[in-house]
């Protein structure tokens, strides 16, 4: 038999809202289309999920925008009270032009408005709000794995996935803000190619490259298919937490 | 049935010599393996096995490097006839250090080195070589997929891959550097969202995130399964070429 991976979109995930028990909602979902969950298997989850779950969101008619966010918000045609929720979940602004600010979010990474999405996330009783990116990915994806473990004695990778915009190259992709199980980062360099020569330069990112294939059936708009499992895929290397994908500063050639 | 992607690493590939006909060579080890091709399936194949069929080796010994190539080579501790070919086949040098030189591919691409390879590709009566990009890659994509037609009546669609590495993160990612039958590019801005409102930035690096999936079976070194199938792919969107991924230089932030 080939090697092959299958990847399925988990039909009927509901909208998930603050303080759901979410691994209890997937496994259910899953049960219902696929049946029993296997260890190997491989979670892809939408990172706006598990921030629906987590609660965090924010809503405008509570932020007050400082002068640095007002600002920033002519320059890019911008609500302030977002350029402020933007500034506030960042380290730094590397670009910033007409609708849209490019910046190093507190946890590393580089994106757009710092990951904060109104899209999909409905607006209760007409207050505006928007959704941040989870505390800790990382620490999201492995407590997911850790209950799915407790309810099914399976040992499942997670990766929490984003859509993000990329220099040079047209379109967003699918990454990975979080993972667990998953060895995000693979160090390939010394293996042998073909002719036993040494690899030279390949260093993949493993975990950014499974979040890519998830968002292919996880669906952008209205599908709302969040959750993709994916199976078959081998991994036979440690696992690694999505923070190793983020590059050092000071290897960083294009900042 | 819920929406599933299978992708399958064709096993038993052989070595692409000049000259091979390639789609015969995919085409009989697919009938081997999965059985007959089927209109939707989507061949996600290395950009290196298109190289090698189309002959696009350089000899070392053939390249006298001029003085910009012997400067470079000194920055960046490499050979200054490898640098010579990176020159040649690049528009413009964005970004070196010792290792790396980071360029706008004659094709538009950014990437280390032009896309240069010196892995996998063996060394015949002792001469060293390299392997360069295809001349045209959405045009080589494009030939492989009209190849298959006319083979077995199906509509395919044709990927050719490469791994690259990116700014701000840790690792390579598969991409698509040529296309055929395959939507690059999708433009979902004004797709309603879950709740009716207009999504608002969402361009999809569809045929990225393609090769992306594939070089998760691809693997890097001595496994040699450059040709995989993705098969169940929803794509309904108009096809557009690989080419279509690259930023224009004016909205790009990064160069």
């Amino acid at each position: 038999m080939p090697e092959a991976v299958t990847l399925t979109a988990i039909p009927d995930i509901p909208l998930i809202e603050p303080g759901d028990d979410l691994p209890a909602i997937v496994l259910a979902a899953v049960e219902q289309s696929l049946g029993d969950v296997q260890s190997g298997d491989v979670f892809i989850i939408a990172q706006k999920v598990f921030s629906k779950a987590e609660g965090r969101y924010a809503y405008l008619d509570e932020v007050a925008p400082t002068a640095e966010a007002v600002t920033l918000a002519e320059a890019t045609e911008k609500d302030p009270r977002q350029v402020q929720l933007v500034l506030s979940e960042s380290k730094e602004v590397l670009r910033h032009r007409p609708g849209v600010i490019i910046v190093v979010h507190r946890l590393g990474f580089v994106m757009a408005n710092a990951g904060i999405d109104a899209s999909n996330i409905g607006a209760p009783d007409g207050r505006e709000r928007v959704l941040l990116l989870p505390v800790d990915p990382d620490a999201s994806a492995k407590k997911f794995k850790n209950a799915v473990k407790a309810a099914t004695g399976q040992d499942v990778a997670v990766i929490m996935s984003d859509s993000v915009g990329r220099a040079w190259r047209s379109g967003t992709v699918g990454i990975a803000l979080g993972a667990a199980g998953v060895p995000s980062v693979v160090d390939l360099r010394g293996d042998p190619d073909l002719f036993g020569r040494p690899l030279q330069s390949s260093i993949v990112g493993f975990a950014d490259e499974v979040a890519a294939a998830g968002s292919l059936l996880q669906g952008q708009g209205a599908e709302g298919a969040p959750v993709v499992l994916a199976r078959g895929l081998k991994m036979p290397w440690e696992p690694t937490p999505a923070s190793a994908l983020i590059r050092d500063v000071a290897e960083d050639l294009f900042r």
